[in-house]
């Protein structure tokens, strides 16, 4: 007896932005592993019995190693469940999506993938700008602002994330942003570059703030504000 | 008398990956303007007896100039109608999205946008790769493979589409791919790196390639298949 796993991305925040799909098979799934960040309205699409099981790494307990995520997700496919592994934003971006597809293809369960909006659009879209720019930022590009140790990841491709023809994205990079705005400048980026601060986008709490690599660069040495953050820069258009 | 527009984002093309919010924003429009990927079942969450414009490049009639459709947006909403703006993908991402929201700006017409699913996170999604890998793909971008006049983009950061350490996404690339690799292979790519030609993605028409960038470019050079593909490559997971 084997289940069936829908990886369902669950978009930045806002309930609304969930898809079609993502609420159908929150409706049809016998269990949902969520994180935290994807809670609340999200999970009230799932059906009264369902199994909800909160495998987060922000609800203030410690973090579950991955590999117990991926144990757990096989565990309750193998008893023949439905079930919905529940992600922010969009999945296969920056969402240890391959750990566990691996570990379900290792253990023959079949599965799907269900795309969603990722943060980086509902960020540039609340702040009325686009990502890509007919010709002045032709290339769009995402990063994430820390590894599995917190700091900036080693072998960043700084040539590539200082280019002013591009727009560049970091995930979850307010607490490392001062140091890697140190290497861009270094590498050539100009130090007045526009950059947009995006806090829990598309919720109630989001927070826009228009500034510049290095202003926010010292806004962000300064502040530790947990909040969930996207940082934006390059030749972004007027807001 | 001033309306209102809402850019909606309708995702790459499967009706399911429509967000709920774009699903209300269709259902109160009195007038919407769409291209013509975007139609068919999309249009079904419109209202009865709301208006329907098309005004895409794809009907096989000559393309509308883009200040023809932006001044017709302005003309729309400034009748005082409740306006949707529906774009394919994410609007955010080669959506031209900016020349309409500076028309906009420019005519004092409020507006929002509403993000959507990107065409990148669908292709990825259906053949079940990230789009990022921890320790491989750390960094993803998106670029387009032509500008206005139809050919490879100018100024192409070619260090940038060279890198394999990244996954790179050519939106609207196909015609194009086959020069756009001699010029990555010549700045250092290996010519056997890991490519995905995805067609027509998340539509019943989806097709998925698994090659490589030197073999796509072949197979592309000698085919003029109208069908819409995006193309990833870079260390693309095992599918």
């Amino acid at each position: 007896m084997t289940g069936f796993v829908s990886f369902v991305s669950s978009g930045p925040g806002d309930p609304e932005l969930l898809t079609l799909k993502a609420v159908d098979r929150l409706g049809r799934a016998d269990a949902v592993l969520f994180d935290d960040l994807s809670s609340g309205p999200i999970l009230a699409h799932a059906r009264d019995g369902a199994d909800l099981i909160g495998v987060g790494k922000r609800a203030g307990r410690p973090s579950p190693k991955q590999d117990h995520v991926s144990k757990l997700l096989v565990e309750y496919a193998q008893t023949g469940q439905r079930v919905v592994r529940l992600k922010s934003g969009d999945s296969g971006i920056f969402g240890r999506l391959e750990e566990e597809v691996v570990a379900l293809r290792e253990a023959g369960i079949d599965f799907e993938i269900i795309p969603g909006v990722t943060s980086a659009s509902a960020a540039a879209a609340a702040a009325g700008i686009p990502l890509t720019r007919r010709l002045t930022a032709r290339r769009v590009q995402f990063v994430t602002g820390h590894d599995v140790t917190g700091e900036l990841p080693e072998g960043l491709d700084l040539s590539a994330l200082a280019d002013a023809g591009a727009t560049t994205v970091v995930y979850m990079g307010k607490r490392t942003f001062a140091g890697l705005v140190a290497r861009l400048v270094a590498a050539g980026l100009p130090p007045d570059t526009p950059a947009l601060l995006a806090e829990a986008v598309s919720t109630e709490d989001q927070r826009l703030t228009r500034t510049t690599i290095t202003d926010l660069a010292e806004h962000l040495a300064g502040s530790d504000s947990a909040a969930p953050g996207l940082i934006l820069y390059g030749p972004l258009a007027d807001d």
